[in-house]
């Protein structure tokens, strides 16, 4: 069989065959006679599916469940005022297929068959797709995409903040002015408005510097971090150094998140008790302090609880001298959730009358993917959905705008007939392959397990897959860490002006709908006339 | 290496452990020093990306973009009128991992970068997300999907047109006319509309099927399809039949694509050559030639080019006697293009005053997915758009509404981090696996072709891979045929009332926003009070 295929690959092509889309059932299933039907096209003994809720066998269930979405469609006002807040919810690597496992994993947690289910943002009444693409890369990193959807202009990879004047790597033009951008969080600030970002991630990772870092590489968190060579061509401020010292980075009202070692120096222990990174000496931390007397450094759950939330002026948590941990590994008497740092953010940002802007991220996500780690991907999604649920209650549609969305997939498929309320994370009950063996329901085409035999044959799984959260999904081509994918992602929205989140889009409009409908920034917006 | 990754997949998990999104490029191109931090995520010499186009350098052009978008966005009004019209467009298995693909072999064909090209239905000033699992399914067939967007009920796998209580392959169930649906083509004829439909399947295909058949396995398509035991049991009347015997079938006006077979004897050899499929004696063209005197059946391209619109009461091409071929495949002297039939098919229908309604199907986008043929099923799908756009242009959006959608996904994933404007078909031009082996940028999670060496590791697919239409991308999993997928798909709308088609909705739901829209169907509907 594998001499078969072998062969089959070194030719290259076959001719157009017309494979049915029922053959994977025939395949499993076929049981006495063949086909007899000249074109192939008939089996017997194809069904399955033993499992549909008895409450939907009755037509009425979808008729009324359609009925009742018609109405809501058809009375839903749309909302053109002027937006007070913005909460920008951005899930890194939160592609379409993850939301669609997510949303059954929530079901399925909560004993049902799962794919009925809903996540908070899926309930949203507006909904675009998005181009996720760079000008330089067919498939795109997290840095140029938060040049795309926090700047509003496209970019190289792996840059942040510049426009792709700036080539990867030149330090030197991306220091030069002329091709520096803006972001939602300068024109939030323009406005008189409170502002903030929390990331699972560090203060410093691709994701949230692209609210304020004008970097020529993303990796420059620290200034240990930027390789000699650059340095030797001249001046070239860090990551970190651009959070706590330059505008936007030092004006905003709430900073949470990891990665405490970027802004401490190698000489000094943190209080997660990691030894800091900076070589050059600089404590960020306590400079920040001095520019913010009556701001608060936390650095665990008990701490950020404790906040006051009226007394402080400014709020920095730092939780983790690294990335933060995964929300099912950390724990949870000292690691806040991202709805602890959500709400203790919201109640201090909705202080300022003129309103607030708020990017808060799902980071993890795209990281588990990275390491095949399925189900830990998709909790984090849940935590990010929760987050979510949470602003949506703290808040009013009438007055805040909150946005959802992703910067580019992963290559994760749910693939194969699972009979509903199928275990996501588990294995096809009926599906397998030509060799007789069953395979998972998710898969990602690139990644660091792939489960073969001493031939290369794909091994039984049964026994092996599991719901620990550091179990591996199988992959197809082998390589440490997971890679991207260049689908377009999804963009959720909710509140004034949501309805222009819609139809097929370029990543970088998203701040220009934003701006449009909050009156900031220098493009056209609802208060001017520059449309 | 290889007993590396099999004692860890039987170990089923690792501890959760840190992998940056960047792990790959480092991979890839690590030259000289190791990382210098700690958290390993710094990497030198990590750039990549020398092919941004030069226009797209200057901020401007982003800026310009958005704007421009944003002021469609902002001034586009919504139509709230009633449609008098309604064209569905299904591309089968269109997943929008496929519409992105499509999307940059469309610009790539036209000599660009391809990523920032648009399919014609992307302009649309709607989309929504619909969630295609049916009732006994967490992935579905294309025979449930079809009575969910065409009846607005989801219902168990390979069943069409019949609720959930009708299991798998019993056809005394669907026989009940309790447990039969209606279908958009019920609710357009009953309101006095034209009626019809086009597939590049068999005209008794699943998904054109649940316009008109009531069937408890969408094989049934000639009698033939029916096995013995289930003809025992009781009368059972197989999808031709239906069509061309009973209501709404009997009843289209237009009716174009494949399968002759099903309705010819065996003792017969049709037009294009090939003998009948049906056992029991039946000429069901001549019988639907009987009911329709000033009725054409045309089954080539010049016949159909020829057909006098205006004379003939009644259309049906019949092309093939099987599946239609792929259009890049298929001869186009005698072969007709979905446009072809497009544009004689809305010239047929566009004389009644009151309006029409027809289901236009790219059948072969799935079956080309099935194949794991990527560049077939990218053409169909550009077929596919090109009548989309040729609809646009024959219609006018104040009186017609227009719906493109898919009925479920494939598993093809675009992974890597291919430059901008790398042909989408090829390999990533530096991304490698830990062999050091190259990889697609397309690849399937099942399918037949692994193109693995003899001892299980992946070959070298540079001098394989190519543009011949017939080749196979790689994928994970062997089996002959590829399998569906379960995440949602897109829903775009164009024309009056189509801002209904937003958010994330069940696939069912889309029947009954036409309903709404056109003034059709049994319930709630804009010219009643059901709502």
């Amino acid at each position: 069989m594998k001499a078969f295929v072998v062969i089959l690959g070194f030719l290259g092509f076959t001719l157009a065959i017309s494979v049915d889309d029922t053959h994977i059932h025939a395949a499993k299933k076929l049981v006495g006679k063949n086909s007899a039907s000249p074109t192939g096209r008939f089996f017997e003994n194809v069904g399955y599916g033993k499992t549909t809720p008895s409450g939907e066998v009755d037509p009425e269930y979808w008729r009324a469940l359609a009925r009742s979405k018609l109405k809501s469609l058809v009375e839903e006002t749309y909302n053109y005022k002027q937006a007070k807040n913005v909460i920008f919810f951005l899930g890194d690597g939160m592609s379409l297929n993850t939301l669609t496992a997510s949303r059954i994993r929530k079901g399925q947690l909560k004993g049902n068959p799962g794919e009925e289910d809903q996540l908070s943002f899926e309930k949203f009444p507006h909904v675009g797709l998005t181009k996720t693409y760079c000008t330089n890369v067919q498939v795109s990193d997290s840095a140029c995409t938060a040049t795309a959807y926090l700047c509003g202009v496209k970019a190289n990879s792996f840059t942040l903040g510049v426009s792709a004047k700036v080539e990867y790597d030149n330090c030197s033009m991306s220091m030069d002015t002329d091709n520096q951008l803006s972001s939602l969080a300068d024109w939030a600030q323009k406005a008189g408005k409170s502002t903030g970002f929390i990331t699972t991630t560090t203060l410093t990772h691709a994701s949230p510097a692209g609210l304020y870092a004008k970097s020529a590489n993303r990796k420059w968190e620290s200034d240990t971090d930027i390789p000699p060579n650059v340095k030797q061509e001249g001046p070239c401020m860090d990551i970190a150094q651009q959070l706590i010292k330059r505008s936007p980075g030092r004006n905003f009202d709430v900073i949470m998140g990891g990665g405490m070692g970027k802004f401490l120096p190698n000489t000094v222990v943190d209080v997660h008790g990691t030894t800091g990174e900076r070589s050059d000496g600089l404590d960020l931390l306590g400079l920040w302090k001095d520019m913010h007397p009556r701001g608060v450094i936390v650095s665990n759950r008990d701490e950020l609880l404790n906040v006051n939330v009226s007394k402080a002026t400014h709020i920095m948590g730092i939780f983790h001298s690294d990335l933060m941990d995964y929300h099912s590994l950390a724990d949870p008497a000292t690691k806040p959730t991202l709805s602890e740092m959500t709400e203790a953010a919201l109640n201090h940002l909705s202080r300022n009358e003129n309103g607030y802007f708020i990017f808060i991220e799902g980071g993890l996500i795209d990281q588990a993917h990275h390491s095949g780690q399925a189900k830990l991907s998709l909790d984090e999604t849940l935590e990010m959905e929760k987050a979510v649920q949470l602003a949506v209650t703290m808040t009013n549609a009438a007055d805040t705008l909150i946005v959802v969305t992703s910067d580019h997939g992963h290559p994760l498929t749910i693939a194969g007939y699972p009979d509903r309320g199928t275990d996501i994370l588990g294995l096809n009950q009926d599906d397998v392959d030509s060799n007789g063996i069953k395979y998972a329901s998710l898969n990602y085409a690139v990644g660091s397990h792939q489960y073969l035999d001493e031939n290369g044959k794909r091994i039984n799984l049964e026994g092996i897959i599991s719901d620990e959260p550091g179990f591996i999904h199988p992959s197809q081509i082998p390589i440490y860490g997971g890679v991207h994918s260049g689908e377009d992602v999804g963009v959720f929205a909710r509140g004034p002006h949501s309805h222009l989140f819609r139809g097929v889009m370029e990543q970088n409009t998203i701040p220009h709908l934003i701006g449009y409908a909050a009156c900031i920034g220098e493009g056209a917006t609802l208060c001017n006339s520059k449309l």
